[in-house]
């Protein structure tokens, strides 16, 4: 299992009133029942401002043994996410965007070796991709820890707040026509937007970027994996220091 | 299951003989009677240059589900290995040495990150860290078809050949003095070796390499993951062309 859970209405209920556990989001069963319960984790849910889903009953199975969920699963993160105006104003330095990026490994392994490279944020989207379950915490060998975890609503307006206070924006993607080293990274605050696996980086996010680049290979094999082309353009952002 | 797997004595001696199946290594039971059976695949295996390991009853009832092995099963490699002769007399061209990586997920990202960057042959140790097995197969997003897979049963010899064949060998050490930027690929075939994710390159490997590089951190979370890190370095030797 790849989040630690929380479920049945009861203790979904209690552990959102309680307000000490950072929710990724609640799944609900879409066959259940609106009842009272139901009704109530949504109403608080929307008050927490956390993401719920309604998910095939399979799905909630593979989670928690049949029957035992009740309909209800609250995947739990095991870190504290830090908001997007406290990161600007109480830390600051730059930034890495995932896109929706969907395996887990991936995740990790980009929170590791940006904070290898001395990133201080990362920003995930809260309906796209993976948050941080134990998997992402497991491949980031800790490094969760060592960064601020971001996660936010709409990536889009995140990226005008940080154009907003002097960020600059760089894309990566393999239709660029600048390759990663044309820039030069040492002047400036930037966020680096990583793409999905598969679909890249989407229309609107690429539309803001102050920057898009590629990074030139040698041969028509042309497809990194995404920590493995975030880990070359970070590198290079800090190999002229 | 990462590997495909041929199970049951008879089956296993049958591919053998067969000799059509590209083994990664056999398993054999340590608590299984030295019988007739046993000491064919035994003798098969020694001639065909096939690795076997004794290895835990549990263990092969995690592969095959319990008896149905008889104490005896094969990983079979879904590619083809090139021998090392062969590759450095008919193909050519720069190589990464994988010292014991165990990692399936790594060994994918690798080699696909290294068909990218245009490199020619991986070599793996057939009795250290994995061989090419369904999960790196499907991590490399199928380059492993678009690179030699050359397997050695040593790899202080297979080190040794490529330097009597003019290749310089770079050794990825954190404890290196050298910059993985300070080196100028541009003008020799090179084998860079990577070690494995904890261990490191093995003493051995590390006196023979003409160059030992570190890729310098921002941060004293001095911790990359190794395909991470062999992208780095390798789109750094092509960087430049």
């Amino acid at each position: 299992m790849e989040d630690t859970v929380i479920y049945g209405k009861n203790a979904v209920i209690e552990a959102l009133e309680a307000g000490n556990r950072e929710f990724n989001k609640i799944l609900i069963s879409q066959s259940s029942r609106a009842d009272v319960k139901i009704e109530k984790i949504k109403e608080l849910a929307r008050e927490h401002g956390i993401v719920f889903q309604f998910t095939a009953m399979q799905k909630l199975n593979q989670l928690v043994p049949e029957g035992r969920h009740q309909g209800v699963i609250a995947l739990i993160s095991p870190v504290k996410y830090t908001d997007l105006d406290d990161f600007i104003e109480n830390t600051g330095g730059n930034i890495v965007i995932l896109d929706g990026v969907e395996d887990s490994h991936n995740v990790g392994a980009i929170i590791r070796t940006a904070v290898c490279a001395g990133i201080k944020g990362i920003i995930l989207p809260s309906r796209r991709g993976v948050l941080i379950n134990s998997t992402v915490e497991k491949t980031s060998a800790g490094a969760v820890n060592h960064i601020s975890i971001i996660k936010v609503n709409s990536l889009t307006n995140a990226v005008q707040k940080l154009k907003e206070n002097n960020y600059w924006v760089i894309a990566s993607d393999h239709h660029a026509k600048d390759n990663y080293y044309d820039i030069d990274y040492s002047d400036m605050n930037f966020a680096l937007i990583m793409g999905a696996e598969h679909a890249g980086i989407s229309r609107s996010l690429l539309k803001l970027a102050d920057f898009t680049v590629k990074i030139p290979m040698l041969t028509n094999f042309n497809s990194l994996n995404v920590s493995n082309a975030a880990a070359i353009i970070l590198f290079e952002s800090i190999r002229r220091k």
